[in-house]
């Protein structure tokens, strides 16, 4: 649940007021996402989503975030698109916070996707992938293999108290994708956290992408060991090959993968299991007192990461060739 | 903010087929409310708002609210409107408690209300006491002089913490509506809890009145007595005599008040401030640890009530005779 800014009714319509879409008819705090404050906005024009960019939003990335969205959504990616103000600007200041305005988009996202949502996911990743090929700007991966190090440093020392064992593990998993990472793979824009709160269907047809505020340039390919990740985990932690084999078919019927990227794609996957396992640890680790947002349990990663620390080839995960 | 029920996307969409309001498009949980689980539901019917009932309010008292809602919003008053399932209910259960869904209602609620927005207030006041005059059902107020005194006894012992005197304070308030409270003034339907988060405007017009789940039958001036402490006073604590001539001066241009109510207001004043105040110090003494929702400060009613007790009859609200 996160409105962690309250804006005025005078600050809302002045700041409306800069956008050509009418008066403000209602505006409802949103229960939902953990980075951002955001609103629904109804006006004359219809319905929006209002987001205040909180402080774990970098202000400088902004505008790769919000034009990476109008760029896809230009090339056909149902997506937010940014709305623009009477002066062209697709980003502004309420409430002392970066501030922008972006199309409602429909749909609900899955709690339990089944194989039919993954292949759908698959395609609609590749497909981001694909749009994403010409987008003029760039933004390095903050947490890519080079950010996992410090992070390891910052939790090792109390991941014992979230389970035995967990610091070593980690370590361990870490010497191991430092040795074998790949370093010539496909790079593009990655979106980096496709995870299903992030994907809505309506009918079980995928219906858009939101939240592109992790995305970044990275290989493509570490884009889909995140979604295998993500998606195609049962809740007891055992990998269902169904949903991997749906999602690698998915992707593939839209862009295929070249060999070097089939080859990468187990230790991508323990690289992705370690960043969300870290990145976890370290916010299970730092929850203030009276936090209004419960953490992620950093122990799901460490049971998805023992399971790729068993995979040897892309078959594993239902790679069919 | 308050969504405390998850709802899945399955029972979700089963429950909205037994409404012929289309399939479900979007559904976002609401982060307002501190007594219900609220969220914006859209299906191909339009925007709809979805509540499901916590424990704070009595599963026997839901079709009076319900009903109240049919019956005003039937005569003239903008209000949601229950919707109907295909088989006439207005009530149905969704994850294990009473659910319903009604109309979205547009507007913004004003944070700091002007004596425009309080001359609007009491004209819709007096328009909602107007349209429940034939309303069936009753509810007595649960929350009425003869509930203080328990409410006091478990708040007395640790009233101090909060204030030095104020448990005095009360004590000294209650015997004293106790002794002047009046016995036959008009009776009717009552909103109770009229406050501005409960009032929608569209530039600066009243759009619409929302939150009847304390509406109950009661004297009609009494709910004239919680907006006035609602309304009209600043954040010092002083009361704008200006916002409370235009709040009873709209309320008579619509119903006019009869000389007992007139005398009585006062008392009705001192009472209101008094229910306000032992509600929220019995909710302020007990927060539970981790609570989402901050508890709202009982000092503003104590405040409240030192002018109240100050005050000797009707023209010191700003009434006009």
């Amino acid at each position: 649940m996160a409105v962690y800014t309250e804006v005025s009714d005078e600050e809302l319509a002045a700041f409306v007021r800069s956008y050509a879409i009418g008066r403000v008819l209602a505006v409802k705090g949103i229960a939902e996402g953990v980075e951002n404050s955001n609103f629904l906005l109804h006006t004359d024009s219809g319905f929006f989503l209002l987001t205040l960019y909180e402080k774990r939003v970098a202000e400088a990335d902004l505008p790769f975030f919000l034009g990476l969205m109008e760029h896809v959504a230009a090339r056909g990616i149902t997506c937010p698109l940014p709305v623009k103000t009477v002066s062209g600007a697709t980003l502004g200041r309420l409430a002392g916070r970066p501030a922008a305005i972006v199309t409602f988009l429909d749909g609900v996202s899955v709690r339990r996707p089944a194989a039919g949502h993954c292949a759908e996911v698959g395609r609609a990743l590749a497909a981001l992938h694909r749009a994403g090929t010409d987008f003029p700007l760039r933004r390095p991966n903050a947490l890519s293999i080079t950010a996992w190090p410090p992070l390891l440093q910052a939790a090792q020392g109390r991941a014992d108290e979230v389970a035995r064992g967990l610091g070593e593990r980690a370590a361990l998993a870490l010497a191991d994708v430092q040795q074998h990472w790949p370093a010539r793979l496909p790079q593009g824009v990655v979106h980096a956290d496709l995870f299903p709160d992030n994907v809505f269907f309506i009918d079980d047809r995928l219906s858009g992408l939101i939240d592109f505020y992790f995305a970044c340039n990275d290989a493509l390919a570490y884009d889909i060991a995140i979604c295998l990740n993500a998606w195609c985990f049962e809740t007891d932690g055992s990998f269902n090959v169904t949903k991997g084999r749906a999602l690698l078919a998915g992707y593939e019927a839209v862009r295929p993968l070249s060999t070097a990227e089939v080859d990468a794609l187990p230790v991508l996957c323990r690289g992705a299991a370690l960043r969300f396992m870290l990145t976890r640890l370290v916010d299970w680790l730092n929850v203030p007192s009276g936090a209004l947002v419960k953490p992620k349990d950093p122990l799901e990663y460490d049971r998805k990461l023992a399971f790729h620390m068993g995979a040897a080839c892309a078959s594993d995960y239902g790679l069919m060739r």
